[in-house]
Formats: structure tokens, C-alpha cells, sequence
């Protein structure tokens, strides 16, 4: 075929991207090449400073550039609380509600059985440690996907049977509903109402 | 907010390709640091090496990492035909069909008011220069959309006024069809039957 091999290295590459097939790879590396390529050395040189960079914050595991992350290492926060949320960007929505000021712990995940990620995949002994060592109560904050739900349910068993107290954020969210997705006044009264998890 | 830079500049850079917004450009950005960073390695180097490497071919046009494409260099192709079309894409599509052994002219676009691509957008007169050293037949094949079809209407008046022999593939692809997306033999059976355009 008539395809350099740079480019068809490019449209190959491109389809790493989630939910970038064959036809968007090639869409993507034609518009690159032909009206922004200083938007892709851009991107070149951002994902290689990302993954040199960046490391899962040693405390909260959410990614950072320091071995402990901004957040956990500002001795600002209230120690006695540690909110559990699936990924990064739920953890910027629990900040932008502005009435929560304990500690986080990212699970970069949620328990999914049909997408093979079972409870081993997710790092719940460094979130079990880091309860103890804090001795403190933690917050359920996934979803409330049946995913985010399957996960929570799961993390609360496993977490009592430790003798850590468990809560769990109020439904104040819509059934299916993602964090990322609710305005911060539901996130925030979700949070005042949060229930303790006993059975 | 506690986003690490290095994560907001990758999120940020990601948004350079076509179709991705925010919460996507987040996403993948998650995914790829988490899941596949040799896969964001690969794709760094894909679109260093890319920008690098790859011109457009100084005959056809069309992407290429020499000053002139194999194909175009080959030698064993019929000059007295130049055919033209859209993109990349729709070249290779033309050589899948293995009935056109002619000469290739890439626009690499269309003329598409509504996008802001007008006529001197697209090399017209590398095109017109072209079809004269050669003193062929120019075919258009540009896709039978209502770019395409009002870019065909435009070359072929274009081409006739120097005197150029053009004639535009039948229309043997569906009313809206894209070459991309249609099969070998109809496509071939659309050049066999192409017409001379005459007023
Ligand atoms: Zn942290
Ligand atoms: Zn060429």
C-alpha cells in the first residue's frame, strides 16, 4: 500500500486512546499532520512528561509528582476523615462542594466484574492500612452505578470486619448517576447526610 | 486545585485532536497513566517521528516521507490520467479497487464554505500546473457529498477553462456516499463508467 510508515505507525499508535477505532485513529493523524502539528509535538512532550513525571501519591494514591501529594502533605486536613472515591476527577468534585476537609484515598477503579476488574485489581490493602493508621472514619464516596454500589457494599464489609467505622454518602444522587456528573449542592448536602454502614 | 501539572498539560494537549472535549481528554489521559503507558510512549514517539518525517509528496500530494511518493515514482503508472480526490484515505480505496492505474492528486480537503474552507485553501493552482506538465485526462473523485459534489463542480469548470479534459467517476456510489465507506466493485464499476463534464 501507499501508506508511509510513519503514518501508519502514528494511526496504530493513536488507537491506544480509549474508544479511538481504526477510522478516528486515521481521521485523528490527518488532522494532525495537516492543520496542528504544534498540537501534536504538544502532545508528544506532554505524554512523555506525564508518565516520566507522574506517580500514585504515596498516601491518597490519586496521581501526583511528589512521592506525597499537595492535598495529604498540606497539614491543613481533618485526619480523622478519609473519603474513598474512584478516580481523581471525583475527588476535584468532592473539593469544589468545599465542605469536605478530611483526607482521600483514590481507588483508580471500582469493582467490575464484567470489565475483569475483581477486588485484587484495586490496592484495598493500602487503603485498610492507611484507615488503621489514621484510625479514622471512612467515607464511601463511588458511584452510584450498580459498579460504584457493588463497591461500596464491598469495601464496607471488608472494612467493619476490621472494626473501622464506614459510612457512606447519602443518595442525595440520582440512581446511576455519576459524582462527576451532579452540581456541588447535591454532593455537598450528599455528604452532610452521609449514613453509617452497620449491616 | 490538586491536579499535578504535568497531568492538566496532557489533559490539556490531548484536546488538540478532532473530537475530543474535556471529559474525554480526561479520560483518556487516566487511561493511558494508568493502564497503558508503554501504549502513551509509543504514541509520543509516533507523533515526534510523524511530524518529522512525513511532507506531501511534490507530484500527488498526498502524505509521504519522500519528495516524491513510491507511487508516484514508480514508473509504471499511466500518465495520461490524473485522478483526484479528498484524502489519503479515499487514494487508497481507489488502489484497493486495482482498476486505475493512473496518477493521483490529493487535495487534502474539500471545499466546505461552512467550515471556512474556501478555494485558495486548497492547491488548486499545484493541481492545475500538474494536470498541464501532464497534458492527461483529469478524473474527479471526490466524494458524492454536498462538499465533494460542489468541489467537482468547481475543478471541473476550473480544469475546462485551461483547456483540461475532465470527467468525474460515475455516480455509481449512493446520493450522500463517501468512497471510504463503499465497496471495491461498485467504486470500480464508478470509474469504468465515468463521463466527461462537459458544460
Ligand atoms: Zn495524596
Ligand atoms: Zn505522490
Amino acid at each position: 500500500m501507499n501508506t508511509p510508515s510513519s503514518l501508519e505507525a502514528l494511526i496504530e499508535a493513536l488507537r491506544c486512546l480509549p474508544g479511538v477505532g481504526p477510522k478516528s485513529a486515521q481521521r485523528m493523524a490527518y488532522h494532525l499532520l495537516q492543520r496542528d502539528k504544534p498540537g501534536a509535538l504538544r502532545l508528544a512532550h506532554s505524554l512523555g512528561s506525564a508518565v516520566e513525571n507522574l506517580r500514585h501519591c504515596a498516601k491518597c494514591n490519586s496521581f501526583s509528582e511528589e512521592e506525597v501529594c499537595v492535598l495529604c502533605s498540606s497539614g491543613k486536613r481533618d485526619d480523622s476523615l478519609l473519603c474513598v472515591v474512584e478516580m481523581p476527577a471525583d475527588l476535584l468534585m468532592m473539593e469544589q462542594t468545599q465542605c469536605y476537609r478530611g483526607m482521600y484515598f483514590v481507588l483508580m477503579g471500582r469493582l467490575s466484574p464484567l470489565d475483569g476488574v475483581v477486588a485484587r485489581d484495586l490496592p484495598l490493602d493500602r487503603l485498610i492500612r492507611r484507615a488503621q493508621e489514621q484510625s479514622c472514619e471512612v467515607i464511601l464516596a463511588t458511584n452510584f452505578t450498580v459498579e460504584g454500589e457493588a463497591t461500596a457494599h464491598y469495601l464496607a464489609t471488608l472494612l467493619r470486619a476490621q472494626g473501622i467505622k464506614v459510612s457512606r454518602i447519602a443518595r442525595g444522587l440520582p440512581v446511576g448517576g455519576e459524582l462527576e456528573h451532579v452540581d456541588s449542592g447535591t454532593l455537598a448536602q450528599a455528604v452532610l447526610e452521609r449514613r453509617e454502614v452497620r449491616e
